[in-house]
């Protein structure tokens, strides 16, 4: 069977647009020959349509818009996805459902059956299961179509099932001869591969053909990396769409094709990509055109200023170097060094006399006291006036430069560096960032080694450094990704790496600063924790304290 | 039998603390004479400990000080509530339990078998149901123990459940005699009226007692209002627990008592007092003893700050006035008067100086473009930065001073107004606060009839009113509670009050501001749908664009 695999980039809640883009791709796809055309999960609504989905009418236009798609539909089978409902008056529901349509109508609806509920998915607080999952007949081909998490729960693979189901072995026992499923699988470094090996043992174990489409687009800080994965009987990857694209292909389930060795690129190069589709797809679907950040010399600023020229263009990028009394004039060559190596525009804009106004003001409440983290504080948060108002005038996207081992220990000023729409670098901690930028440095110098060789500081302070509070970033994110994306503890961190002194600060230190990431903006996601809707901890709590 | 209801107010993660206050309330209801005593809802880990249940350590932590409690009871039983584990392998192996010991050792458990997963609730993510449901005999009684969202599910009383089980009807169904519900519910304005006639049907028509125990505390942003309840087999609401405060009271099960009329206050009784409540709690348990506030003159800071004096003392609040040059001189003597009738202290700052030298700094890059609201949001701006220096400077919580209705739509300014640890009345509509400010002044004029007077306004420019962008605000709420608690949709709320542009005005400005509310301070929760945690909206969107 020819079958067009179609990586459909679609908005949350814009669904008379989606319905569109549905319908374009089945007529791109029938010029193609194709028997069945593929759309990934929930394209028709979105993903995540978030509480969108509780309103009645959201609902009743989302089924309008499923008839109307149908009603185009030929001789070639058409599955998307969207959301259905029952009227049982028992749970929610609503389903999470494949809707399979051909010759002007809708077919077959399969539902959801496996509703996944941890990490930045809260499925099951809009959907229900699927009471019973089938096999469907179509063009001599009996087709197991089930819905993302519906395949992630295999007891060969998996040391621990999250579901007492499994769906697709349901659907193999049912006589399946191919299998489809329909995705939306946010992306993080290491999942392509992990997906790929999964579906490999999948298919070569049960002999069977498998379609596994995914959506290729954002919402927000999610990001969706395409790459639809094409399985032959014989458990290889055969074709796989291209990443962070929207597009479509055509796979022919009856043709021989060469395994695809390598599903996935180096760390450096997919965890940059991840971020210039994240911003690009921002920008775009929130309807900005340019962006705005302020350079400070330093290496993360530095790395979000090429992302954007990547993203969006150089011209659309508009740095703003603000000094104050306490940066060198090393920081500031240097921030002008990058401009020019970028070609992006930049303003420059002393902070001094506004800090010197404010502290003048605060004189009489302040009196005597000594200097400490306020006054470093009133300098982000004056710069960052600087910056929203530069963004409020001109309509720019203001980007946050704060890395992920800063979010994490609260190494950053709450309404100062943290203000901004989209924290391009947020997940992404500090020694990753380095190799990152050694990564676009590998032909030729793109960003300024004085950047990269110099040791980071905020330079709030005269000859302060990181360091001069944080454990080394080599130290500090060993134990953070431990303690982040391995959810290991104190004690079985020290085991690991010692320093039981410094493993109690840091945590100590990630805890307390919960409240400051409650207000930070979204952040790109490219890891398998990041901070955010995925990572839930109470800002009120006294473990470890 | 004699039963000692505890409302006790528990601190999320700080097991070894809550366990010594279980034991200390189990010691007293000894002194008491009673012979069962109650506690609330995972009141051993405290409520919701979210993805603290994570982590291994925790869990071990938990069901250590869980064996500990047990090993000091005697002849009268304890109940409590605790996360417990399995190990089997499929789903989170993890369970919200009851906890039922006596004589020195762990008795019963009956795990939680309705897990809420809607609103403010994810109790998915955490907690697997229970499998089965049993009564355990204890002193001649048959306990039927649950769980709150256990009783909750009641197909008389609710017109659409949410599950397909009801295991207090199974519980019932095997013999019960007593029925006990364990709980964590938290607080909305009429929720406590409505658990009363639903928990009175129940006992009422199935001539059963019930003792229902909630937990007293907030956490962040929820407030759980204790108010614990006692009904008679005639179905009689007969002892309930004083509301927004921990403590305990005996019910002897076999004694005659007379009902209780009313469970719940007036609306502007209940929310001040939940506010002040909840403004407490937040203080006691993250540990500041000050708190600091941004006075203008108007209506909703002045509600605040009356809040704030009552909630930790009015020597514990500081007031700043930042008059910029279009501040009238009336905000200004409206705010002295205020702060003598409450008895706080202040401090007056000018935040011209400020503004004129950030203005001066950035003419450079807005040569002559017209001003708007961007230098409006200026002086918001530099107005955070003056507050969150005094902030850190002398260790005080920055309140935010928001209504539900300018954060609904909008008006506000990021890092601006919006710069703070708490918005205490971020859950209060416009008009409610009204409502609330003349029910403070019913006996004496506290807040002064000028700042109730006068049109609101952001003072952000001259003869500005709020009435210059929005509807008014009677029509605005209108709209907003349709919108927001109802969730109505255009259509519906058109049909309802007419004006069918101002209501998709106001509803695209609602939509359209999600981006800033993701960086709102937690706000108080005190109505049944509240910006936040319960309220999932996403931020890029087509639906309504």
């Amino acid at each position: 069977m020819k079958i067009a695999v179609c990586q459909i980039n679609t908005t949350v809640g814009a669904i008379s647009q989606n319905k569109a883009k549905i319908i374009e791709y089945y007529n791109k796809a029938l010029e193609d020959k194709a028997e069945l055309v593929i759309a990934p999960e929930l394209c028709l609504v979105g993903y995540p349509p978030l509480d969108l989905v509780e309103k009645k009418e959201f609902r009743k236009s989302a089924a309008d818009a499923a008839l109307e798609i149908a009603s185009i539909t030929k001789d070639a089978g058409l599955i998307f996805g969207s959301i259905t409902e029952r009227s049982d008056r028992v749970g929610t529901d609503i389903h999470n459902s494949a809707i399979l349509c051909y010759y002007g109508k809708i077919q077959f609806i399969q539902h959801k059956s496996l509703i996944p509920n941890y990490d930045v998915f809260d499925e099951m607080r809009y959907f229900d299961p699927a009471a019973e999952i089938f096999v469907h007949e179509f063009k001599g081909e009996k087709l197991g179509i089930s819905i993302c998490e519906d395949i992630w729960n295999d007891a060969d693979y998996w040391f621990r099932q999250r579901y007492s189901r499994d769906p697709v072995n349901e659907l193999i026992a049912k006589g399946s001869t191919l299998l489809i499923n329909i995705s939306a699988s946010p992306y993080s470094y290491g999942k392509r591969e992990g997906r790929k090996n999964m579906l490999s043992v999948l298919t070569r174990q049960n002999k069977i053909g498998l379609v596994y489409v995914c959506f290729a687009g954002t919402q927000t800080d999610l990001i969706f990396d395409g790459a639809s994965m094409c399985f032959s009987k014989s458990g290889n990857l055969v074709l796989q769409g291209e990443s962070y694209k929207e597009g479509y292909f055509i796979f022919d389930s009856n043709a021989e094709y060469p395994p695809v060795e390598k599903s996935e690129g180096s760390f450096e190069e997919e965890v940059l990509e991840a971020l210039i589709f994240g911003l690009k797809e921002y920008c775009a679907k929130v309807g900005f055109k340019k962006v705005l950040l302020g350079l400070s010399g330093g290496i993360d600023s530095a790395l979000v200023a090429y992302i954007a020229a990547r993203a969006i263009g150089k011209e659309n990028v508009n740095a703003v170097l603000m000094p104050s009394k306490y940066s060198t004039d090393g920081s500031t060559k240097d921030a002008v060094k990058l401009i020019n190596k970028l070609g992006i525009s930049f303003e420059k804009i002393s902070i001094q006399p506004a800090v010197d106004t404010a502290l003048k003001m605060l004189k009489p409440v302040f009196g005597d006291l000594p200097e400490d983290v306020t006054e470093e504080n009133i300098q982000a948060r004056i710069r960052a006036v600087y910056l929203m108002a530069v963004s409020n005038k001109f309509n720019c996207l203001l980007l946050t430069t704060s890395n992920k081992s800063e979010m994490a220990v609260g190494y950053s000023t709450l309404y100062g560096d943290m203000a901004g729409g989209l924290a391009v670098i947020a997940d992404v901690y500090k020694t990753d960032i380095y190799r990152i930028v050694k990564y676009i440095n590998r032909k030729e110098e793109i960003i300024p080694n004085e950047i990269i060789n110099k040791a980071p500081s905020a330079e709030l302070n005269f000859g302060q450094t990181d360091q001069d509070i944080l454990p080394p970033y080599d130290l500090l994110d060993k134990i953070l990704k431990m303690y982040l994306e391995e959810n290991k503890e104190i004690n079985e961190i020290t085991e690991i790496i010692g320093e039981k002194e410094t493993v109690s600060k840091v945590l100590r230190m990630v805890d307390l600063n919960e409240f400051k990431r409650k207000q930070a903006a979204p952040a790109l996601r490219v890891s398998k924790k990041a901070f955010g809707y995925g990572r839930r901890y109470p800002i009120v709590q006294g473990w470890r304290r």
